[in-house]
């Protein structure tokens, strides 16, 4: 298939994404080859700049193409509540769900010693540091409710309490419009020994 | 958001590709620029190159980024029978699912009256002068078990007839490994009228 190498090396080049296999890329190719261009132009142009300029906030480690992302930056936002995410989808989740009006850290992952992931690593010394310099009155721990997750909420509460900062854990339980007969055990045991009080 | 642009951007840019939403656009735009910046920079320079230099094979309208595709300029490919599909899609599949060594055609699309698309527009004049100027014996007829496909089918057959070229349709029915009682009536319908003595 020698000269038909472009064709093929872009249905290639399209499963670098997630979720998009052979058959997914085929398809995508063809529609852009075919159908929009400019649109598949646009896209591999901001491909290319935002792998280039997109970077780390130094603050909070969030992806920004600036020094200090607009989060951080922001004067309207309450300096004094820090919530901590793994992960910057997890920013966007919770800047879409919720109106809290806080700051964030972004961990870019979470502490997982088997895969020699370590605190350094998931940026503790920069939040050990923000604990000890800024005015911060509460930490909000949105980290997952997986093994690591937990371990790695665990690992900053004993880190805010050095700094005498308290934590709060976001709530698990049964989601809205969840049916107790789909919900698997764990997320059950968990939302019946963290029940609460309403009468 | 302002100065969250170029991740905004990049999420609304990965919506160009059918299939892909606002949330998936977000697991891959966070994937992409967290693990694999390098295979993101490959898809951009892909996606340009191929934007720009794939173009349609001048003899059978395949894409290419040849002035004429592989499959036309090879000297080991029978010359005298030639495949009708509608898409170059089609072409892949044929060429990974079949033995056949003959010549494609690619319509790129479907005659369509009421979308305005004619004959010229899936290219029937260039076919017309390669069954008038090339030594073709059989044309097969690939197009999609669709009214329009049929349609276009029937249409070639026709065009095909004035050069006394015969004519042959691919098999329709029930498919591999289907159940009957999970294929739709049309396909059944088609199948038991195409039934072929065994025995």
């Amino acid at each position: 298939m020698s000269d038909n190498n472009l064709v093929e090396q872009l249905i290639q080049a399209l499963q670098v994404m997630p979720g998009i296999g052979q058959k997914s890329a085929q398809r995508i190719a063809f529609y852009l080859l075919q159908r929009n261009r400019d649109g598949a132009r646009y896209l591999g142009q901001t491909l290319l700049q935002s792998m280039d300029k997109v970077n780390n906030c130094k603050r909070c480690r969030n992806l920004t193409e600036a020094e200090v992302c607009h989060i951080c930056s922001s004067e309207r936002r309450d300096q004094s509540i820090l919530c901590v995410v793994e992960s910057p989808i997890d920013v966007m989740a919770l800047e879409q769900a919720t109106d809290f009006n806080g700051l964030f850290f972004v961990l870019m992952g979470h502490l997982s010693p088997l895969d020699g992931i370590g605190p350094e690593d998931v940026g503790m010394d920069l939040l050990a540091e923000r604990f000890r310099s800024e005015p911060i009155k509460e930490v909000i721990l949105a980290t997952n409710p997986t093994v690591e997750g937990e371990a790695t909420a665990f690992y900053i509460t004993d880190l805010a309490r050095e700094y005498d900062i308290p934590c709060s854990r976001i709530a698990h339980g049964v989601p809205l419009g969840g049916e107790l007969e789909y919900i698997d055990k764990g997320t059950i045991a968990h939302a019946f020994s963290g029940r609460q009080r309403v009468g």
